[in-house]
């Protein structure tokens, strides 16, 4: 399916970059490192031995999946697991066969692959966020002293300098550069429960498998599985939704601005009329304000989704993989455009 | 952006051919009907000579776009027309040249290729939907007179039919059948309104221009421009919304019955598991729901869009752009899950 | 509960008048109409005999609920009727004593309560769209022909009149007018259904007691109950939305047009500031734009609400409650705050 | 307004508690203590005397305000600030009365008021995880051992024991408890910005005034105003729905356990039936589920107010009063109604 129809589009809403991160292909990818990393876990709890594990995480490494069978039959499966799964048994071989994928379920390759995704994610956007604050600080230093009216209510206030209203968007976005350390910290978190969750399947086994598993994939391990309990997807959905929020406002201010007139600002390259030649419309703020409302609307399903029914909910489920990954590419797109629009500011204020 | 992130989910949530009626191909030949029709309606008005429109619907109808160009140009612009407008320009010459475009504006192309979108989107919908209510009448004529337990607030009521149970489920779907009549009708409905909504460019010759308009295109003139009212695609979002929740209904019920076992139903064709083969998990009931979630959580971006900024708000368009289509792919995407949900139930209720 | 928490805010979001439609005493004379209608429907079917009908609507039309025991009792139950049914037994005598709600069940009554005050706010709503038309037509008698800048994207496009503007704001309102009169028949509709709605109990009467129920009451009987296919309330609840959209559109562009200052708009009686004593805030207009946003949210719920499982939910039906109820009483006071905002403009335009 | 409209439902969603948090009375308590610091800290700069300030303080303090006349002049102001601070010039006298209010605004009061509100909601609802926290460690103590059915994808799976799913509810829980720790300390900051944020009427003082203010109101001093960036009341609003989101799949799970019977789960004081007596439906588990959606609704709409216009936006600011005390009393509701249903479990699983 796909946001707003069509590939025109594309440039408004997508981001390629975020978009590659929950691609088939880096999904996959995260099932094979968690395959591996689960037979080097049992090699660690004594029941692979270490030559034998060796030998299959050589194979599952090799491995490459038929995408195109785990797309037709993940509509019968509602996730592509147990045929990924299924072709890897048929591709593996040797003593160590029997252990492949033992103790672990479906849910614990997706959730982790979503983990790792996340992950990969915030470094794109904590890269791209360090880069718009120094840019703000920039068009402060350019433009901080001119004079600026300044707006409560809709309607003129006191002026105030162009640097104070950069501040007002400046500390919002630094504290959530760091709180976004922080989330990356939070949500490496691994997913491991077996079957129902608890990992009965290992036994006593359970705790060294699930410490190596996290080692070994960079994640911590937080002593249970999260099956039912979707507090860090949660958590990247809302911290999503704040960023589009707060790059939202600087979009509707510089609209509001650019309503205002060029004592206000000027800014160059804004959209053109198919009926009025003389506009220069600030599509790149609208464009802002636009993404923070599709996030701050599909915030609300994350937060439906986490009425998970018992031990695994298919429904509840489903709909994170539908929302999630586009609140991310919205983020993702929203610093973009942010990015553009500060850098087409000419002048900001009224200079003395 | 898409949904859902990977491709493998695709089959889960994507229905190509409603997809299709957003793509760009779709919207230039609308874009190319709503140009010929404006300059055969400025020929009625007397505004262009017959023969020079004729001429000039003629190069239109021959013209291809550089989509490329449109996808790039996009994102400056904030809307496609812009770009097309002036590559069809270049593309066309003769006296009606001039006349091109005259008196419309972006808004008046892309709002009605979104009806001409929906009008095609409905008729995809009632088939299926249609189909369906068949599809009930018949599991109703094969296991109708089974006894099954009804349920209410999740407790054992008294006993009933399985036939009672589906009536509940048709019924709505038969209100929800012809109330998609009545929207197709009522969504019919022509865009027009020039730079500022109030065709002004046009004078004394708007009224003509509009109902020849609406005319060649199988719309209605409603007698003024709608660009800040948006009724039709937020009729159009309710209703996306109503017909996967009636789904979603359904796809509960039957989860809920699965999972009270085979004396309320049996069915065919479950989702495997990897950690457990036993299972046959009702995935497809559960799809119905998460779609149904997902509509019900997008239509809310719907009613914020509704606050359109004076004559044109680019901000609360393009939000209705990145639901609106979305909305339409899920409730096909339902209708498809709801028939092959149906088609996989070997009985339900108990036979006596 | 109580939305916006202090009761220093209740003139910024409720509306009394609809608020008393949703009351306890009103809630209770519905019940009563209901099982003074369901006996004299079964009198009907010649279940009970006519003098004994006569003599047991006599006294429920006299009986006096213990509210507070209804309050009490309806935290176990999730619903006041059971408790109600008790006392009311308890209260009457005769020979048609033991026919007493005899058939049906708790959600009949509720949901005919529902429909009876969803009929009642919407005489409310319409009276007092006509009185806002009305008034929009007097501003643009006053200053329609005043010209006035027209924005596009936020920009200014070209110049049209005040009355352009105003037919904007009308046009939508018109066609809400028409069809909150259609709203208005299609949702008086009986709920009707019994344990589990198919009135098993009533046998082949039930036919003749629904009808006869429904036309003592003045609504419609659809043919069956719609105990768990929510069409009427989710009408409302989109309706609802659709009219604080409508109105949040005109707020935006009237603090839009404050903003832009008096060549737009002067208006009198504006906000005051605590620190700046020069100011006048649009605050009416500011709050037709909360109103409208926070109803957007809402109807989000109500669609989520559609999910109810299998014959009957409580945890759906709970969820309608607490934001029907909401969701009418701010389209009142939108439409009171609008009425007070349209009265506030001394000039829209500048005077030629 | 009031959510859920009758009185008699009172019992289902509200918490005199947690609403007593939002009252006038604690408000204008709020604002009593603001105007006081505000005066203690010109003090510690020099800018009044101290013995002026010390009878101002008491001025101040003895103050009691025109509720009535706040609430009617609210309508105008959009918010009772100025009021409250006109009726407070007219109470008080003596040398300092000119600096009463000296460099402050009505938001930094209102803002203020609420993180006091919050600070005071989040102790009720902490000692309610604390106390839902161990009753549910003596569930598990109680019935721990019981076998039970694990369900995933609403299929049986293998068994486990009632400990296991118990601690899946225990464990976000716990998560939870410690993140409300963590938000308490976060959001005691100060609210203090003057007209247009940036403390200028104070000039070189704004410092020491701030720091002055935070320290006897026991909260942090962030280094600036946050008027438009509204991180604390948005971390409020995500973890009021993360709480309810956690309680509710708690009672879906019940309702569901409910359904499958007795080897599941065995419950005293169910909700009685009007039609049926031989019903005991798990209303309090439907409730949690209600609730839980009512705040995942709700939560949209406080991500869509982070958009403030330019300084200070009256539209976003009264949608945050709108939602966020109603999802405060929700969250109150919900930990009120899990201990209750937790307390109503007779048995859990199937004893061996």
């Amino acid at each position: 399916m796909t946001a707003g129809g069509q590939r025109w589009a594309a440039g408004l809403y997508s981001d390629h970059q975020i978009a590659e991160r929950f691609s088939d292909e880096t999904l996959f990818a995260s099932f094979s490192r968690f395959e591996q990393a689960l037979v080097n876990g049992l090699a660690k709890a004594g029941l692979v031995a270490a030559a034998d594990a060796a030998d299959l995480t050589r194979q599952i490494a090799a491995f490459e999946p038929d995408t195109a069978a785990i797309t037709e039959t993940g509509i019968r499966d509602g996730v592509p697991v147990p045929e990924y799964v299924r072709q890897l048994r048929v591709h593996v071989s040797g003593p160590a066969k029997p252990m492949l994928h033992h103790g672990a379920t479906s849910q614990d390759l997706m959730d982790t692959a979503t983990i790792e995704a996340l992950a990969s994610v915030n470094l794109v956007l904590s890269e791209r966020l360090h880069g718009l604050l120094d840019q703000l600080s920039g068009l402060s230093a350019r433009c901080g002293g001119n004079e600026l009216q300044a707006i409560t209510r809709m309607q003129p206030a006191i002026t105030f300098h162009a640097s104070d209203r950069i501040a007002t968007w400046r500390q919002p976005l630094m504290a959530l550069r760091d709180r976004l350390f922080a989330l990356q910290e939070e949500n490496r978190v691994l997913q491991f429960g077996g079957a129902v969750g608890d990992l009965q399947a290992l036994g006593d086994n359970a705790e060294i498998v699930a410490r190596s598993i996290a080692s070994e994939l960079g994640l911590r391990w937080p002593g249970h599985s999260w099956h039912s309990a979707r507090g860090p997807v949660l958590a990247q959905a809302n911290f999503m939704s704040e960023l589009t929020g707060t790059l939202g406002k600087i979009g509707q201010d510089v609209a509001l601005m650019a309503l205002r007139g060029s004592d206000d600002i000027r800014m160059s390259g804004g959209g053109s009329s198919s009926a009025m030649p003389h506009k220069q419309n600030p599509v790149t703020a609208e464009r802002l304000v636009t993404l923070a409302r599709f996030n701050a609307t599909l915030v609300s399903g994350m937060h439906q989704a986490q009425l998970h029914e018992m031990e695994r909910s298919g429904a509840a489920w489903m709909l994170e993989w539908m929302l999630l990954p586009q609140m991310c590419e919205t983020a993702g797109a929203s610093l973009l455009a942010a990015f553009a629009l500060i850098e087409s500011i000419e002048k900001m204020g009224k200079s003395a």
